[in-house]
């Protein structure tokens, strides 16, 4: 049975019981959000990690993208990139590889990942034949199985984008930029045939269900820039991505939806809203969002705004982005950047929420900075080696300051005063 | 006469006209908003430099801090940090040098700098005799004085600190962050006196007005930490520092108003309201906010999110942090780093507030997206340099795709298929 089918049933799993202490609350409550299907458990029968919650009531989660293209494919390097992810603070990792190997970068991935692992499927399956005419619905269906067979947590399954939509994508300045979304729309178009991933779903939905395997709804159609945010194509797709979640629900199968892309700030709120109306307050997971599009090299930055904006108002998990995004695949020193960006964002929302235990490092840092205690500073930093490093490029750590301000440190000023207050 | 007495009878000046030519505005509303004080003109009348405006109906606009201290006094430093802060973006520099030759930096940053200059005078004042018994209320006029001699467009004076909100402070976990305030609080706590720059605010008003600098009522007791934001004495600066506004209109002096610092993202549009109601419409001039405490060496992200918030809500004007916030002195390039994040926040927010010219360069980016047109997407980035330098890491401009995705690229699959839409 799926952690669903258990908290229907309203059976406790061990899964449940770790969450809910990760989670620091009462095992009732999360077994009541998996059953409404609020919440989901990623982790796969076929995988050794941490169960890993990710929905109502919990604290929000970042996932950092990994994997070769058919310009950079050295699987150490992307152990390098597993390692660093999880060290500073990846809850889980997508295997997006379409470059090289890719069964054997997958089976390395799940092996030393700790963490739950995402893929997508449909990219090997178009990596392995580009040209959309010879590619078979078998082949889509495969592609899927084969994952699911080697252990993945969760995949991200396009089915929600239907022949009829295309006709909406007239208008867009960007068409569709996501990969699967652009092949199966290509695919659609050669065959005259529905999208394999819709017709199929119910097949899908009982591979996902033997490993307990978590379907991330993938929005192929999400908008690639500012000009084509919240459009009919999205919302058409968006509803779809209701029907199914519905349909999986049912069949006791945990599924997540995916979630834009680019989208101007003052319609964040609102792309909550929608996602959670239409897909009865299923987990949303998002892509950023990203509040401009002229910042390539910075994208970080601009997805850590829409994301801790998406995930105050609701959004559950987001999908870190890094400085690359845009221009090219991350080394390993970006996929820090972005995994930090995103935790920044996850940890502002978990604060502006209200979650309980969020504030507690913060407070310990004030703590620590207000007794000019730099050992302590660095121990709660969210990069202790970056912040050690840019405070000693100017001194050393014999001074008991640093060099903004020097010896005119308010810090080292509040010490003699405070006793006088 | 002032910007502002000049806006109170209705004439319109050089500076008016250049300023509603450069925002593609009316000059009649520009006059209105200045005429109520909703908006200054930063220039002062010794220093030839583009009249800036902030505040409503206008861009937001970002500063960025440069300036030595006792650590750091390369004066040449400086000069690249002004030149790299302006060439990617920054509407004004403040020099806040503390150490080496704080008048001759100061001098090279007027004679070098297009923008407007800010400083905060109290600083010299207190470098130049760190013992606090020592300075007397003349000495902190005198650094006023020569600040406004040099030419400085505006000037940060902490007036609102008073005597009374000093007890105020005892429930705060960091105390006094600023370093003028809490300087100003030692002196007041060692001298058993008020404030000197509340009590001689009358001739600093006087100071100011002759050349048109615009007062930035300094937030002395903004809160340092998440923990302490907007709490009473927080508040109670804002109280006075509206009274002080009031007075500084009466006088014909253009005035904007300094806040946080730390806040939690769910705490920034409150502080945005109260400001605008407690100062009249008084331009907002926030540092930050910064949204979490623990994540020093990407304070320029932190800032960056609360930034893009506040200044949806109604900030006008954003001062930048940089990754070395409250580790050291900023180099060139985290200069850089802290000057793209702030531009991107200001610049989602006016998107956000629908300011008609903010979206063009984002379709534009985004037409050039969909052609693969890199150059055009070079010339398009905020940082075009660093966008080229992330992209050709690992191959070469010949290459139409990026490695990201490789071959596998959505905007090339959608050259295909869109005709066929």
């Amino acid at each position: 049975m799926t952690q669903l089918e258990n908290a229907k049933k309203r059976i406790v799993t061990v899964e449940m019981k770790q969450v809910a202490e990760s989670e620091q609350m009462s095992v009732s409550l999360l077994l009541k959000d998996i059953a409404k299907g609020y919440t989901v458990i990623t982790k796969s029968k076929g995988h050794s990690c941490k169960p890993l919650g990710i929905g109502r009531n919990l604290y929000i989660k970042i996932n950092a993208n990994i994997g070769t293209s058919n310009f950079c494919s050295n699987a150490q390097k992307e152990l390098e990139k597993l390692n660093a992810a999880v060290k500073y603070g990846a809850d889980t990792v997508m295997d997006l590889s379409t470059g090289g190997d890719i069964d054997a970068v997958r089976k390395l991935i799940l092996k030393h990942a700790k963490v739950p692992v995402g893929t997508v499927p449909i990219y090997q399956a178009i990596t392995q034949c580009p040209d959309a005419e010879k590619l078979s619905e078998t082949d889509f269906l495969n592609s899927i199985e084969n994952h699911i067979k080697d252990g993945v947590d969760f995949i991200t399954v396009h089915c929600g984008i239907r022949k009829e939509h295309i006709s909406l994508l007239k208008t867009r300045i960007m068409g569709v930029v996501s990969r699967g979304g652009s092949f199966l729309v290509k695919w659609m178009l050669t065959h005259n045939k529905e999208n394999p991933l819709f017709t199929h779903y119910d097949e899908i939905l009982s591979m996902a269900k033997e490993d307990d395997v978590v379907l991330s709804l993938g929005d192929g159609l999400r908008p690639g820039c500012l000009a084509d945010a919240t459009d009919k194509a999205q919302i058409a797709e968006l509803k779809t991505l209701g029907e199914l979640a519905r349909r999986a629900y049912k069949k006791g199968v945990q599924v997540m939806i995916e979630g834009p892309g680019h989208v101007p700030l003052q319609q964040i709120e609102k792309n909550i809203k929608l996602q959670k109306k239409y897909c009865r307050g299923a987990p949303f997971y998002v892509l950023g969002p990203l509040v401009t599009d002229i910042a390539p090299g910075y994208d970080h930055i601009v997805g850590a705004i829409g994301g801790a904006l998406a995930a105050y108002y609701g959004a559950d998990f987001l999908c870190y982005l890094t400085p690359t995004e845009h221009l090219g695949l991350p080394d390993t020193e970006h996929v820090i950047d972005g995994v930090i960006a995103s935790k920044i964002a996850a940890h502002a929302a978990d604060i502006a929420r209200g979650k309980p235990r969020a504030r507690i490092a913060d407070d310990d840092m004030s703590h620590a900075r207000s007794n000019l205690d730099w050992d302590g500073m660095y121990k709660l930093a969210m990069n202790p080696e970056k912040a050690k490093l840019l405070r000693e490029k100017d001194l050393h750590n014999t001074e008991s300051v640093c060099s903004m301000c020097g010896d005119f440190c308010s810090a080292k000023i509040n010490k003699e005063t405070r006793k006088k207050y």
